[in-house]
C-alpha cells in the first residue's frame, strides 16, 4: 500500500489525534535521529500524550543523555513513529524488527525515503531531520523548552558538521537561531560536539591523515580503518563519528571513501563523501546502500582490501562518466 | 571630546546625510573587518553614495577578492568610517595614520572600543561586527544583493569559527540565515573558508596528531615539528598556520606547546595555547616572549629536543603552582 505523503500541519494534526507513541531511531544512530527522537518525545508529553523512545543499543555516550530518560518499557504501543529513517529494511534499529510493516508515521529528510510508513512527512531539501521535527513541534503549539531546543540543536548541528557542510542552508541557520533564543547552550554544546577532542579521536584522525591514499588524479581519496587501527588508537565509537568527512575536505578531492571494519563481524562499513559534481548516493546504491548526493554509505560482508579495490574501479568509472 | 554613542537607526540616518565615504579596516585584517568594509561600501554605493575602502596591505589572498574592486584612490574624503576597529591607536591599519583623530563613525563589536570616533555604534554582545553592519544595511533599506550578503557571511562565519566558538549566538545564526536566503553561496564559502585543506596541511596535521606527547597527567601536550617533517609533508608556510591550536583542543589538555624548527636557522619557534586556567603569556615571558593568556609564543636559538625538556619542566612547575 503506498504511503500517504503529508505536510507539517497534517503531521501535527495526526499526532494530536493519536496517543501511546513509540519513537524509533535508526541503525547506528547519529545526533540527528537521537535529537529528533528526544525533542519529539518531550513535545508529545508536553501536550499530554504518552510517548516513549525504543532503546537503541548502539546509541553512544555522547548522545545517550538526550534519550535515556524516555526509554520504552515492554508493551504494546498505539502509534509507531520513525525519525530520520530512510528505510525500515536497511536502517531499522536493532530490536526494531517487530515494527517493520507497522510504522504509522515516518518523519525524514532523506529523498531516498522508501515510503514504508502509512504516512510520510519527508523534505529532502532540509539539512537535518531535526529542522522538520522543529517545524512539527512548532505546529503542535507546545512551548520550545530548553530540553526540546537542546535536542534539536544537537540534531541540526551534527548533521551539518557545525554548519560547515554543503547541506547547510537558511533553514539550518533559522532552526539554530530558534534553538539559541529558546535556551540551547550553544557554547557548551559546540564544545562537547565539535571543539573538544579525545585522545582517541586525535589518534584516529592522525591515522587517517597519515594513511590517506589518493587516486584518479587526486580526485578520489581512500581511507581504510581496521579493527586493529581502532584498538591501537584507543578510539571509541564516538571517536569515529563522522571520521569520513576528514578525507573529503582535501583540495582537489571530489569523492572520498572511508572503509571501516566492523568489529565482531566480517563486514565493512563504507562512507562516501563528495563534492557537488559527484553523486555519492548513486554510487552507494550500486553497492546496496544509499543516502544523499553529498554523503552516502553502505555495509558489505567483504574484506576491506577487496572493498577498496571494487570501490577504486567503481569510482574511477563514475568520475569518467 | 567624548564620542556620541548612536543606535543602528541613527547610524543609518547619519550615513544617509553624508557622502564621499572612506572605510578603514583594522591592522592584521581578518574576515570580519574585511567583510564589513566590503558590505558597507557596496550598500552605500547602492543608495547612490560615493564610497571607497582604504587599501590594507596586510589583507590575505583569501579575503582580498571581497575588497579589491573598491580601493580608494588618493584624495580627500568627506566621511571616515572604521569597521571592527577597537582602537585607532593600536589597531589602525598601516597607512591609516592620517585618519587618527579624524574618524567620523566607528561601527564595532568590541566592548573595549575606546570611543575614539565622533560617533560610535558599538554592541559588545554581538559575535561579529558583521552582524551590526547587516543591521545598519537593513536600516538603510537597500537591497541585500548577493555581494553584500556574501561579505557579511564571511564576516560572521569567520569570527565565530564557522559557528563553533563560544561567542556564537542567536544573532549570528539569524544573520547567517538572512545571508543564505539572499544568495550567499554558503556551501562554497564554507568550503573555501573552513573545509578545504591542502594535502600538505593534512599531512602535517597527521604528523602532529600521530606524534603528540602527553605529560603531567595529560594536562600538557608537546608537539615537535622539524624541518624534515615539514619537507616530508610538503607543507608550505600557509599550511603551518595556527597548527599550534591542534593539540590544545584535546580533552584534559590545559596547555599545549608546539615546537617548530625554523628553516635556515638554528632556532625554534614555540607556540603555546592554553585553556583559561593557564597563563601562556606568563610562561612565554619567562622565555623572552609574550602574547595573550590563551595564546603566546617565543623564538629561541636552542635545539628542539632541549627546548622540549626545558618546557617540560617549566610547564610542570606552572601547572603545580
Amino acid at each position: 500500500m503506498p504511503t500517504e505523503t503529508i505536510t507539517v500541519s497534517e503531521c501535527a494534526a495526526f499526532l494530536r489525534t493519536r496517543d501511546n507513541f513509540l519513537i524509533l531511531t535508526h541503525l547506528r544512530p547519529d545526533g540527528d535521529t537521537i535529537g529528533c527522537a528526544a525533542a519529539l518525545c518531550v513535545a508529545l508529553r508536553d501536550i499530554g500524550k504518552t510517548a516513549h523512545i525504543l532503546r537503541n543499543a548502539e546509541v553512544t555516550p555522547l548522545f545517550e543523555p538526550l534519550v535515556e530518560d524516555y526509554y520504552a518499557p515492554d508493551g504494546e504501543y498505539g502509534t509507531i513513529v520513525t525519525v530520520d529513517m530512510a528505510s525500515e529494511l536497511t536502517m531499522m534499529l536493532k530490536g526494531g524488527d517487530p515494527y517493520v510493516g507497522r510504522v504509522d508515521l515516518s518523519i525524514d529528510h532523506h529523498p531516498s525515503n522508501t515510503g514504508y510508513a502509512k504516512r510520510t512527512l519527508v523534505d529532502g531539501s532540509r539539512a537535518a531531520c531535526g529542522e522538520i521535527v522543529l517545524d512539527v513541534i512548532t505546529a503542535l503549539n507546545t512551548a520550545l523548552i530548553p530540553e526540546i531546543v537542546t535536542a534539536i540543536y544537537v540534531a541540526v548541528s551534527t548533521d551539518t558538521g557545525c554548519f560547515s557542510y554543503n547541506n547547510t542552508n537558511a533553514g539550518s541557520f533559522r532552526a539554530a537561531a530558534i534553538c539559541a533564543e529558546h535556551g540551547a547552550d550553544v557554547a557548551e554544546l559546540n564544545r562537547r560536539l565539535f571543539r573538544e577532542k579525545t585522545r582517541g579521536r586525535l589518534a584516529i584522525e592522525g591515522h587517517v591523515l597519515s594513511t590517506i591514499e589518493f587516486a584518479h588524479d587526486g580526485r578520489a581519496a581512500f581511507v581504510v580503518i581496521t579493527n586493529a587501527d581502532i584498538e591501537r588508537c584507543g578510539a571509541t565509537e564516538d571517536d569515529l563519528n563522522d571520521i569520513a568527512s576528514l578525507a573529503s575536505g582535501i583540495k582537489g578531492v571530489v569523492v572520498a571513501a572511508t572503509i571501516r571494519e566492523l568489529d565482531g563481524t566480517e563486514s565493512c562499513k563504507v562512507s562516501l563523501r563528495s563534492k557537488p559534481e559527484f553523486d555519492s548516493n548513486a554510487l552507494a546504491q550500486r553497492f546496496g546502500g544509499g543516502g544523499h548526493r553529498a554523503a552516502a554509505g553502505f555495509t558489505r560482508r567483504v574484506a576491506a582490501v577487496q572493498l577498496r579495490d571494487e570501490l577504486y574501479a567503481a569510482i574511477g568509472e563514475a568520475l569518467d562518466a
